[in-house]
């Protein structure tokens, strides 16, 4: 799991981390991933292979678990959201995949992309299998409104993706553009994720669009937190490998910061590295400087807290439940979370 | 639309062609063009932009039409055959987008392929979009079964595309291994598109499986006419450019079936050509050759025949009502057609 760094120096408030969560929804875990197994099965053998590699390589599951939890605070008893949590962590599976081809990454989680191994092709249409087997099991759990907000949820994604494509490598980009992109592409999952299990447990609309909005928001927190943690967080020395956003041309916010901030003379720098994608030794040292004089790694941990608070407070509804308190650690873990 | 090559010396039983059901299904396709605008807007202009060109680059809509008639011929009264058959063709859309990056290919329906103009990237991600935008139209319908069937489709076709892959180059495929890749790529969303139709109109297990039954065949009958039509159909003289799936290594059944007829010395050709991708000059009329010597063109056309009359055998149990009679004359149009 890597090192906490902890990135504010006020004491965490959340220091149970994701513990609580775990513990919360390991029963249903174990079917989630018993689940996950059996369903990326297939007679084409490349089709396994594929999915596995990229599912069995230690990726945190949070988003299977936020449903599980949201079906739990819910008092939802049944056997939907285990296929629903599977779906969703399909869902994502797939988004790697494709997103992999998209931005030509080589690595993912550490180990070599999919598409290094088995070409784009195969990255493509596994992906779009997975999609396909994501459907299959939610129209099991049979609730069209679990697939109104899920089906949704896909297109928004792939809205999210195309803006972001968009916007690469474009430094006119605004704050609101890149959290269009944020929203679309990240916390658009997070929030359906959350969303589908008051709905299955039929609990009044307040219920849901509480569980949405917790949901949205702790995406949006975290994906504000990765960006950050791409230029190596606030102190740019934890072990993880840095300046893949950078490498890739990506504007994410904390860049979107030190361009608004910055001199001419800094404004070229972004430019020419980030729009026109000439990077030159040294250059991944200068934008970590640039981005700490203007405090755009702290401004964009800022504004993570910031969505982590939203994401609190639309917890309250929900009292002292102990699903609400596993939830509302998982905040502090996202927001103070390095990989 | 091209000219109309006879393929067999016998007349055409179903020279009424495609005419019948254009005429039966323009009301509701009037409605699913619109539809298929409408959805396709999104605030991101390169959605529209890449959807649109391949869209609106001439498709026949045949899937649409088919979900349109069997609902007619179902007697079914509502709106939702024409989501469906707007759900149809966006999967359909969504999967030559992906093909087209899978396959390399520069041209699509006499167009550049979108590929070709806005990148992999795009074409991948807008793919994704509008198979979101499918489910999103499937679940306004409500038929949790109609969802079902779709879903299942849209896993199955991608697990057809990966066994295409992972046959492709692979000159030991047989006729069933290649059966099974057409089964999943092309003829099982012309059965899902089908079938779809009894369904939402609430009719007997019996013609819901009839109408399957029609597309299954149908879309077997149709890829195997345009693989054939791929090497210049019969007399290899169409004005259509041949020879794609040669230059792609794709093996299809008329290569499938020269293989086996043919000897050492011609089986070391298509293992050069196919397998090493080492083609020169000549060497697709090479390719003609043997075909024609083996009647591999006949013989897959002859194939295309016998699901052309799978198909019509399973519509007997509908009578000669006029959608009965429009989706028979289908089979002609299809076992008959050239691009």
């Amino acid at each position: 799991m890597g090192v906490v760094v902890p990135l504010d120096e006020r004491p965490v408030p959340d220091e149970a981390g994701i513990g609580p969560l775990i513990e919360l929804v390991a029963p249903g875990m174990e079917r989630v991933n018993a689940f996950i197994l059996s369903r990326t099965g297939s007679d084409v053998a490349m089709i396994p292979e594929v999915a596995n590699h990229l599912i069995s390589s230690g990726g945190k599951r949070l988003r299977p678990m936020l449903t599980l939890a949201t079906a739990i605070l819910s008092g939802y008893s049944g056997d939907g959201d285990v296929k629903l949590a599977a779906s969703v962590e399909f869902m994502h599976t797939a988004t790697l995949l494709h997103d992999d081809v998209v931005d030509g990454s080589e690595m993912r989680r550490g180990k070599l992309a999919a598409r290094m191994l088995w070409g784009n092709e195969a990255s493509v249409l596994v992906g779009d299998f997975l999609l396909g087997q994501a459907f299959k099991m939610m129209v099991e759990v049979g609730s069209l409104e679990a697939l109104r907000i899920l089906a949704d949820a896909a297109a928004v994604i792939a809205e999210g993706e195309v803006m972001q494509l968009a916007a690469a490598k474009n430094t006119a980009t605004t704050e609101d553009d890149y959290l269009a992109v944020v929203r679309g592409k990240t916390a658009a999952l997070f929030a359906a994720a959350c969303e589908v299990g008051p709905v299955i447990a039929d609990r009044p609309k307040a219920e849901q669009a509480a569980a949405r909005s917790y949901g949205m928001n702790l995406g949006i927190a975290f994906q504000l937190v990765d960006d950050a943690l791409d230029y190596g967080g606030r102190e740019a020395k934890l072990g993880k490998k840095v300046g893949d956003d950078f490498r890739e041309g990506k504007i994410t916010l904390p860049v979107v910061l030190a361009y608004r901030r910055g001199s001419a003379e800094e404004r070229a720098f972004w430019k020419r590295t980030l729009e026109d994608g000439r990077i030159e030794d040294g250059d991944l040292a200068e934008a970590i400087r640039l981005l700490a004089k203007h405090g755009a790694i702290d401004a964009t941990l800022e504004r993570a807290r910031h969505y982590g608070a939203m994401a609190r407070d639309a917890l309250a509804l929900f009292g002292d439940r102990p699903a609400a308190k596993a939830l509302l650690d998982v905040v502090g873990f996202v927001t103070a979370r390095a990989h």
